[in-house]
């Protein structure tokens, strides 16, 4: 490896992640400060709620500081294939347009991601075998291979003229995760003895204490819960989580069941594992259309659904209106999976609704039917054993969790640690770890079609619309300006508890307008926005004496 | 008491609370099936979250059965002052007309609420006082004194010629509730020995194991952790937990800090705990304005907004625009209170913004300064034990609660059980208890300044608007049936990445809804409702292919 240049500076960038859980994205610079070159490592998405967002399927990072930068950003490197991770590629590679490098299973799921965005033919995608390396300018990078929730979570090991950073990605340490090697600890340890400069750390589970668990457990107990049920029974869990899919396909064929996939992103996901050689043993699985000809003690339906998304499988089923699935008294829906924060109320609405129909919940609360794939503080302890590295940087976290990964990081006698925000340019080398820079960092909407930002009127205006509904608003004006026709007013989101009262309102809202327009000077009349605001206004008052709400009021003058 | 007449029946019947945790209403009925007489017990909220049901404050419980049989109702009782029990009588009570029976801390906090609505001079409310009875027709009722987290928790003991019902409303056994008395478990063993028909009995912590633990360890405890605080204090608790709210008060003078209540709602309970003589030994408040002149360590903020409520003051000083108070690095808020479910993220967010301020957070997840109100399974048992009953019938849970609460009672060998969903009418005597009828149950939500139904059209297009948004138009058409202005479009809550682009999609609708137009029919075009459904059809598939996004369509014909 190349001596460093006495002007060149390594710096860690977090623009998403780093404040919160999901949606990473991260940069390494290496060079002088006028002319860093950059890696970035995942780019993922976050999910928009339908109560929080409503109309924002995602979230995704903000890249615009790298947009800056592009000329100079020698690659983007997947660590592991989830949404968080990779969720944002399709999206924001037009911004970016650099190599892309993933492992075969991260790249098979990218490429249809790519494929959707019709970038498969222009966006440069190497696959990196699972332990291999790749070098980018001044950045040596290993793949290390880790255990997580999803086959192929890998590590980077970033070796740079000024020292070497590990950065983990998402991982736990699962003795036995069914799919893919355990982590490698003879790498890590090698790692170490070369001597470590920073770690960047996953941080989401660094307030439970203990181990994680192993899929393996979760295989066993899941095996003997499914052997036990009557009735239909339907699994939900990560899609993405192909060893706890093989452990639902295994289990049905133990219990005598026939597995029957249900959703989309189960097909997708199964279709992808199997591209690259996994779910190989596994029991054929029945399309959803033949699975109403099996008797009730003969299907096992795995689906998607597990956090209550309305349009997901399982709320289908629920609400009764799946097309092909029904569950009923006696049936029962195990959820081998867990409660992301945001989604308890929906998550207990589909409890309720099962139960509604007399339907048994199995959950995780009192079975051990699920593992997380990220490190709880024993593990996050044996992590720091292992590497030993000069510089603690977690990530991956709201700021709570981060705080507390410092705090960990300094116990465990760290000689150096920092909490990072979305944004912060941190100097790793030369010199001890500093915050050297803040770059513009954030959100940025899927709505429908166009990426927005969070903050534009559109958002503001359709929260607003939500809470208080709209009043809309029409007269013609003649050349004379008077009034010719109108104001005709109509309500959107509001009401009155009868059809006459709203009648009432409505024409108290129309004489407000046609009084707002009698006020005004000649001038004014003869300004359309003069009578815009007015009527704008008037009729805003009025609304907020009949309703005690603020609607909108949309005022539209038509010139004759 | 009178013998039964052959006819007579004793019923239940849950108007809200058995299915969903909040907003209680239930009723009993006594009589011939048809000339019932009926008491009202509890008649409670819900709140509405701002990003589940935005523009919706509060959410009541539907009391359409009872509007129809309010001759028969013979008093609406009261059992404690929380808003799930008590927050719905004021909207409520015109539809149901009925005296009100309360004691005096409840009585206090129910005359403000029906000043609010202009009701007080309206409505007979009688005092009654703690461990005092009171006879509406076939019910004698006793008021037994409990432990929950509010002054004067009441269960209720109905006695009637069929039985004797032991209704126990908000429950917790703390053997030192540092406000009010212990359990009157000599009353519950007597109720026994006479042998009690039915217990009605809440289920909000089946689910939890053990005891819910004293308010005297959490005064112990919030009074250790107040005293190492350096800094400015805030701590947020309901305001209706008085010993809670003592507790903070107590623990900031043995701090050496002044205490200071922040949030309409912390003063509003601190007044009517004065009104009824509580609170005498606590150290004076001062008021926000003055607070500021207080050297940082000598003050404690007391403040409502623990659920992470957006106007309320805690939020205000986490965004930093609270008029009085402001937390700095170095300060400490004091979290004593949990997470409601459906508040986690709210929640979350008011911990990353005082963490992004640099302010410490303490939570009842590492230090013990919360107990819930509510029983958990050691205390059900024990329960149980004393009541004896024949029925159980578990109310004021979700469906998951109540089911686990029968299953416990099963457990303990209770003869009969019976899990009610809102508007089951159940049957508790003669014969072995039977849900005999469903009558009509639901919700309603307070809009601003009316009441309306949840599937109202208002709330359907409001929910629309803010996932769609909304286009606009407006045109005046001839007595020729030609157009004369317009069409004019303008859209909300929908944009482009660009201004030119939001100005080309605008055109493209304004040409989409001529076009429409030009395709009519000239019968048509003289019918302003055929004009309004040609061009909104039209530019809603128009928008679709322009943002992918279904908005409500809007259209408004000016006739000349």
């Amino acid at each position: 490896m190349t001596k460093p240049a006495p002007d060149d500076e390594l710096v860690f960038l977090p623009l998403g992640g780093s404040g919160e859980i999901g949606m990473n994205l991260n940069a390494y610079g290496y060079g002088p400060p006028d002319a860093r070159q950059w890696i970035v490592v995942d780019i993922g998405v976050t999910f928009g709620r339908e109560d929080a967002t409503p109309g924002i399927d995602l979230i995704l990072p903000d890249p615009s500081y790298l947009e800056e930068v592009r000329d100079n950003i020698l690659g983007i490197v997947l660590t592991h294939a989830h949404e968080d991770h990779i969720g944002a590629l399709g999206w924001l590679w037009p911004r970016l347009k650099a190599p892309c490098y993933a492992t075969p299973f991260t790249a098979a799921l990218i490429r249809e991601k790519l494929r959707e965005h019709g970038l498969l033919e222009k966006v440069p995608l190497t696959e990196i075998p699972l332990k291999g390396k790749l070098t980018l300018g001044p950045f040596d990078i290993d793949f290390v291979t880790l255990t997580h929730s999803i086959p192929e979570p890998n590590g980077l090991a970033i070796r740079t003229p000024l020292g070497l950073i590990w950065h983990t990605g998402d991982w736990k340490i699962d003795p036995d995760p069914l799919i893919g090697e355990t982590t490698d600890v003879a790498k890590l340890q090698a790692m170490a003895e070369e001597g470590i400069l920073a770690m960047v750390c996953d941080s989401t589970n660094v307030f439970v204490e203990g181990s994680t668990g192993s899929e393996s457990d979760v295989r066993k107990k899941l095996t003997e819960v499914i052997a036990q049920c009557t009735g239909r029974v339907a699994v939900t869990a990560f899609a993405s989580n192909v060893a706890r899919v093989e452990t639902a396909l295994h289990a049905a064929r133990a219990a005598g069941r026939t597995p029957c996939l249900v959703g989309r992103s189960m097909h997708r996901i199964y279709h992808a594992a199997k591209s690259v050689g996994l779910l190989q043993n596994s029991p054929p699985v029945i399309d959803e259309e033949d699975a109403g000809s099996l008797p009730d003690e003969k299907v096992l339906f795995l689906c998607t659904g597990s956090q209550g998304e309305a349009r997901a499988a399982l709320s289908r089923i629920a609400r009764g209106d799946h097309r092909n699935v029904s569950l009923r008294q006696g049936d029962t829906v195990i959820f081998s999976s867990r409660v992301i924060p945001g989604n308890e109320a929906a998550i207990h609405a589909l409890y309720e609704a099962f139960l509604g129909r007399g339907v048994e919940l199995i959950t995780a609360d009192d079975h051990h039917i699920h593992v997380s794939g990220h490190p709880a503080r024993d593990e996050l302890k044996q992590m720091y054993q292992w590497a030993r590295p000069r510089i603690a940087i977690p990530v991956h976290g709201e700021m709570r969790h981060i705080r507390e990964h410092v705090k960990l990081a300094q116990a465990l006698q760290v000689p150096e640690t920092i909490a990072p925000n979305n944004g912060d340019m941190i100097r790793l080398a030369p010199g001890p770890v500093a915050l050297i820079d803040e770059v513009p960092a954030g959100r940025l909407y899927v709505d429908g079609s166009v990426i927005i930002e969070t903050e534009d009127d559109a958002i503001k205006d359709r929260r607003r619309l939500a809470a208080e509904g709209a009043v809309n608003i029409a007269l013609a004006v003649g050349a004379k300006n008077v009034i010719l026709a109108g104001p005709n007013v109509s309500v959107r989101g509001l009401t009155m508890p009868d059809e006459d009262d709203l009648e009432l309102a409505l024409e108290e809202l129309e004489r407000t307008a046609e009084a707002a327009f009698a006020k005004l000077s000649h001038a004014d009349r003869g300004d359309d926005d003069a009578i815009e605001g007015a009527v704008m206004r008037s009729v805003r008052k009025a609304a907020e004496k009949l309703w005690r709400k603020r609607p909108l009021v949309d005022v539209s003058v038509l010139r004759l």
